[in-house]
């Protein structure tokens, strides 16, 4: 039997073979929105065993343990690390067919250089084999960057953050790869959660305003916005579940902010008028700064409240959620756009059923002046996957520009994850490669080579001005 | 023209036809969930002629002749057995492409050996062929399940039914096949429709109980529930449009009760409130007696007013929905698992586009005592197709175990439909297979053969305790 | 390298290209919605460049060319025509995956003869061939409409336009297309726009009527669509967002008329009042005359205020909307179906993921006096590619009866549209040809060749008794 992960790995017939190692696979990553460690990064962690580095933070796979009746202690709990891995190795044999049957295997190829598949059988020789290879230098948080081509990531950060180790990261000459902050106003955004009273407090005291009212929170987050952009900041990001921008005044927001200020709850309607106003706020802020908007919808956060109480907030409990009207997203936009205030903006739902509806209403504020401004992002979490990436490509070809498409990102906390970006690669190809093969599309590799390097690597470095 | 139902159809490639070949074909049937008569199985029916046995309360068919324009005399009403025969055929003949057309020929060769294609030229051989083996020994009710390989199958029953049939398909050991009760409270959580004010005196009757408050009937559904159990029920089952579990207080689902005990009507948020209590307590009560619960979301009823007066329900009028809200579904899963008896689940929604979402939730309530807890259910009635199957078991695979599935069941009223269970193997056997080729899982006949095993019989025997 | 468009483009395998040029391609084509200007066409409109029949009204083009960055004034605006053609072949290069890619060569071979892909380096050959064809006779709207094989079309007409074109057409002998009227009442179902009182008045000279409620409204649109009739019309057509038609009283629409017609704004929910009732009353009117009711559901119109202010409506800035409820759309039909008044009906959605609802939906209300009364449409607009189509005609497949579907439709305001139905047939034998050759319908040539030709041309000239 052949390797399961080979060179031609996802690619079927000889055009996506071409278009993957001629144009796809030499290109660099920028990896524009993760969840990675600046301080990790800066003080070049190094992991002591592969549970470490795979199983300390990656609720996807803690969710899988779940499914296969593995004990929470093995899960996030106390457990032997060398128990949590065997549990693992246990999982992904029941995992055929789902995307971190793959992601481990390419990563166990690529960094570990293991060919086998991962069982219970073979666990303990690769449990040697990863940790063997992680006491080697080159295996440190920077060594798994550098090995895997990364010219530029995005972490993600808090407004009230002092971007301490971005800063250090930037007088380091020893490490070539740029480490830029993304500003993050989650906080800001979600006054119904227990961390917004005390986040208030910390912007408080970062910038020295007393925060009363929206408009001081405004000009607190621009204070903060304009440091961002002066430590190298190119991108904002922010998760909201469903908000129907279309409602909702600034009188109203006012009164909410007001409510969520001394400690009482907000209605529904409050909340999305909150959220509504200060959506506006920010785009205009991030446009001022020439930042990107970054729009996360859809998503259904810590529905499990027992195992909340557990095992906290970004632990395997959150759920694909219903989908964002596309008149609201519209909303959001013509507001802004009204007084050419409407930044460059990447949108991503968690729910694939809002692909063709969003890349529509983009569509309708591409302006002149800025070639594919709007963006349709890759797909993520629950859609990062063969399906899921097909599936948005071909909403992104069918309804706008594919060629255009600033691509890939891991949107993960895992140094190892860059594996992802050759998965999409891969992806890509195949799906190119197919319609060259069918006819789809003409078969010629200029053209469509140039389109997989751009989304690879070119149209995210233009976009960002990288 | 080869033969349009051949060893190998739907199987492409040589991995598909391995899989179905070696793994597959050869298991047993569980079919937990179907509508068949006990009673008609347990007097062991005979069918005197195949429009009896096709055509007598078939809803799916019923639909394909109305759109071809047949007369309802033909359809439901008192037509001539052998010319509705006809009009079935000429039916059949314009209906390429859907499943029917596949489950027809399927069911003409597997059952008659007539391996010609059904249509108005062909329907009086055809008719002649079929009812020429219907007379035969061996092809009654016991007869067609046993040739099936029905290992076990659960009908569907009313809380109020004394399972007289049930008890006496227990004590007759000629017949191999378990025939298990299913614990239906339909009535109980429609009490817009007229059926519930009957119901509920039928309740007080069996269970010698006054039944006026929500409380008392919640005492009498467990008491059935019990007398259930005792009967071999190892499953309950409830079909919903979209309920919003999020809304309504055990106050206003009292007081609802109440009004629809005193036939009023109610409005949509009291009976909102009254379904959402109501499963609450149903859910307790079936992890409490160990049933499995099944939720079917998202079926719109009786929506043709004119035909419902002339055909009544269950007679093809009735559609997919709008499908159902993630957050109402994890809201009654985070309140039965707030106090740990959340029982086994299974959700089916008719909409397909609710699958990854369900997908995902069923994933955040996974839990380590139990493998697998709980499972999106095979896709049914309008989805029961190779495109429906494919989403769903894509859907499963991408965001949970595929190799967890319990598969397949045929929620049937007729006694020719195992052969669906064939189909879905077909088609499940060429989705692996196809992958395997590919090179998308790995080429490891083992690995994949038993996970075929599993879904085919072996899960749904560990799951449900067979 | 082959030419990209050529004899089998689109077609893979034996089957498909068998069923394309025996049974497809030398169909006629009745292209029943259209919004082609019958005063084009009467006067035999000629063109004196491909930028003036390209891109002159063709919002399609110029949403790509902003996503490109052209600058408005060579989208809209007043550039130069040969530079608007400079930008839309840079468009077009970037465009590899969208269906104007395809559609563009499509025409640039089948109308000019050119096989070569535009591109900025092509253009202006391409240029001076196109326009060197557009200068023979034969190229005139009357000439492209004759040498695309079609037989009839309806355009799109005002219940106030007085016909005047279509009853020239009718007398003119010497063109042997049929062209016909279609009512399409859309400024009656918006008294939110600006344009419905201007309406109401030319409505009120042209019947002579005043039309001071809703009552007077409807008799004046039944005496506009009697007239209609007498001018050949055969079909109506009505664009709605979403509206609920289980809501809303006669009274209130009533009301909401009132309220329009002196000038006042409407709530959402008496314009959802007006909107049901009008519809129930249009209904009525459209069974009457013998038209069939075209519903267009989901579209999400005039979404950028400021682009609407500079290019208005039509303009490229209308997206794809959130997709209508079942639920609504069985109220519709059931008001109508209750006292045998639902006409002949044709639903399109814009939103894609209503498509297997609306299809089981349609199949609750088809009836044994007619065959396939209830009809799916073709996708549309942002639906009209080929994932589109396969996705559309594989939910009809499903659910209803393929071969009973009258087909594919241009919904174009352009003379060389007419390619899209080559396209759509291709569409169509591929997915038909790979069935077959897969073995997922029996391989019969007469059978399905049959249905191939009945989907092209003879279920719409059946359907409207062309």
């Amino acid at each position: 039997m052949a390797d399961y992960i080979h060179d031609d790995y996802l690619l079927q017939g000889d055009a996506a073979r071409r278009l993957y190692h001629e144009f796809a696979q030499s290109q660099p990553i920028f990896d524009f929105h993760c969840h990675l460690s600046p301080k990790e990064i800066y003080e070049d962690k190094s992991f002591p065993h592969i549970t470490d580095v795979w199983l300390s933070g990656d609720h996807y796979k803690w969710r899988l343990m779940r499914a296969c009746g593995v004990p929470e202690k093995f899960v996030t709990g106390d457990g032997d690390p060398y128990e949590k891995f065997l549990y693992w190795a246990g999982t992904v044999e029941k995992s055929v067919g789902n995307p971190l049957y793959a992601w481990t295997h390419l990563e166990l190829k690529r960094y570990f250089g293991v060919s086998q598949l991962l069982n219970t059988a073979s666990a303990p020789a690769i449990w040697e084999q990863c940790n063997r290879v992680l006491a080697q230098p080159g295996f440190s948080a920077r060594g798994l960057i550098l090995r895997s081509g990364v010219k530029a990531l995005c972490t993600t950060d808090d407004p009230a953050d002092d971007l301490r180790y971005h800063q250090l990261l930037r007088e380091d000459e020893s490490f070539p790869v740029r480490v830029l902050p993304a500003f993050r106003p989650e906080n800001a955004l979600h006054p119904e959660t227990a961390a917004f009273l005390p986040w208030i407090d910390r912007m408080e005291a970062v910038t020295g305003r007393s925060i009363d009212t929206l408009a001081a929170l405004e000009s607190a987050l621009l204070e903060r916005a304009e440091f961002f952009k002066e430590n190298g900041c190119l991108i904002a990001d922010q998760s909201l579940q469903a908000p129907d921008f279309a409602r909702g005044t600034r009188e109203e927001a006012e009164a909410a902010f007001r409510r969520a200020r001394a400690g009482e709850a907000l209605s529904p309607d409050a909340l999305n008028a909150y959220q509504s106003q200060l959506m506006r706020s920010l785009g205009k802020i991030y446009r001022k700064m020439g930042f990107v908007m970054q729009l996360h919808f859809g998503v259904l956060r810590n529905v499990n409240s027992r195992m909340y109480s557990i095992a906290g907030a970004d632990a395997g409990f959150d759920s694909v959620g219903d989908g964002i009207s596309a008149a609201s997203v519209a909303a959001l936009f013509d507001a802004l756009d009204r007084t050419d205030e409407l930044p460059k903006t990447v949108v991503y739902s968690l729910n694939g059923g809002d692909d063709d509806k969003l890349a529509a209403v983009l569509g309708c504020f591409q302006e002149g002046c800025f070639p594919q401004k709007m963006q349709l992002g890759t797909p993520w979490w629950f859609s990062d996957h063969r399906d899921g990436m097909e599936k948005m490509l071909k909403a992104l070809a069918n309804t706008g520009l594919l060629s255009g498409f600033i691509g890939m990102l891991t949107d993960s906390r895992s140094f190892l994850s860059y594996a992802r970006h050759e998965y999409f690669r891969r992806v890509l190809c195949n799906l190119l490669g197919g319609w060259m093969e069918r006819g789809e599309i003409p078969g010629d590799f200029a053209l469509v080579g140039s389109m997989v390097k751009d989304i690879c690597f070119g149209n995210a470095a233009r976009y960002f001005g990288l």
